[in-house]
């Protein structure tokens, strides 16, 4: 099954001094592996150009989208178009489109196009602007060689509402298939004796990502939340491969697991 | 001012996928940066011994300092030890030191030492454990050419708890400096208006991080925080700066803030 590979690169120095928590990436990831790929990497840089130029042009050459967020905004800080434009090499263009939404925008407020908010109408040439319902900066979709790049601004509330027009742009890339995640509780077991009792389970389902998660204390009270990721052309083919782990695996915990 | 240079690699598919979000990525990016160090970049990647290997490879020619969480537990897919050993040319080795503690940690506890329970003892050859008083899985520190690779548990009481005794390890790294952060919440003006005079404000101070992150709505009732990260020899002569920052920016909205 062709699943396209993704890389998710969240920009801003915020977020490398641990001010705050990259909520972001998990959002996007959780939405691109639901969609049916497969997420490589996730990378956080600084806003600075090289580092983004570079970050994107590694990406260019492994992934099939690339969702970039954050450095979309008015301030000098924020360079990912112009990045992205670099890594690209293409010029960083007035987007008409764009504009009309800027301008739409602040005319509504009865406030000026300063410089600072023009800047957010300037795009890699031959994007798409992705409208932005919350704040004022678009968001960018560039279909560059065989790659997508998305690129969200970076407050959380505005990504989440532009990620899903964003994809549905781009929804011929991602296999029809549904994936399904479900789980289990495992008490009174601790994980190094789960390990080879979860390992021969997973190998029921060769394409499910198989994890445990301990909860509780390792002896003390033990608590292992196994959670089975499965694929399928249908809904119930990923449901029957989930249970097919979860029924092995409580059936090997069965015969040995509280044994040791 | 010398500021060693750090790279956080958080090893995980439960990250890729979105599951969990990455708490950890935050808390070492703030550990490490009110230490002195300036943290380049995060990565997040899965547990696969080659996307490891290179991650750790890159890493290794950029970093003074590189953090990893996840992949030292019991199971099969905990890859992280016997990626870095191959990243660094080293063989994986029983650590009599880590064996002490795995044993101490069971024995305590009347359980045997399982294969998978014996595999956490095994560290890349040169490696010092770091203890872990939470979890089963020791860390690890070990200096490589010009850098210092920490590895720790990817959960994050665990991983808390050990940082420091990590960090302690290595204080001669760290520069003898105190970073301070201060903020201001600027209400009604929107961060198109407030971006000109951060950019005139924050020039008062060339090695500080000044970061606007807008809380509020763009124009309905914008809130914008500002923080701003000052270093100095002293904490009187960091929070001077800050304050220098700060005050030039109150200045500046007084005179144009809030005409546009």
């Amino acid at each position: 099954m062709y699943r396209p590979r993704a890389w998710i690169v969240t920009i801003g120095y915020e977020l490398l001094i641990g001010r705050i928590v990259n909520t972001n990436a998990a959002h996007i990831a959780k939405e691109l592996t639901l969609r049916g790929a497969i997420v490589d990497r996730i990378v956080t840089i600084g806003d600075s150009i090289d580092d983004i130029v570079s970050t994107i042009r590694e990406a260019l050459q492994r992934a099939d989208i690339i969702v970039t967020t954050g450095g979309l905004g008015p301030t000098d800080d924020d360079k990912t178009l112009e990045a992205i434009a670099a890594a690209t090499n293409r010029p960083l263009v007035l987007n008409s489109e764009a504009l009309e939404m800027i301008n739409k925008f602040y005319s509504q407020r009865g406030l000026p196009l300063t410089p600072e908010r023009l800047k957010m109408a300037y795009l890699p040439a031959g994007s798409t602007p992705i409208p932005n319902k919350v704040g004022a900066a678009p968001g960018m979709l560039l279909h560059h060689d065989t790659t997508f790049i998305i690129a969200l601004p970076g407050v959380p509330r505005e990504m989440e509402e532009m990620l899903p027009l964003a994809l549905d742009k781009i929804r011929f890339i991602f296999p029809k298939i549904c994936v399904i995640e479900k789980g289990t509780e495992i008490k009174g077991i601790p994980e190094s004796t789960l390990a080879p009792l979860l390992r021969r389970a997973s190998k029921k389902c060769l394409d499910c990502y198989v994890k445990s998660h301990p909860k509780g204390h390792e002896l003390r009270e033990p608590i292992i939340d196994v959670k089975v990721l499965a694929f399928g052309n249908t809904c119930e083919e990923a449901e029957k491969k989930a249970n097919t782990v979860l029924a092995e695996l409580s059936k090997l915990i069965g015969e040995h697991g509280r044994s040791q």
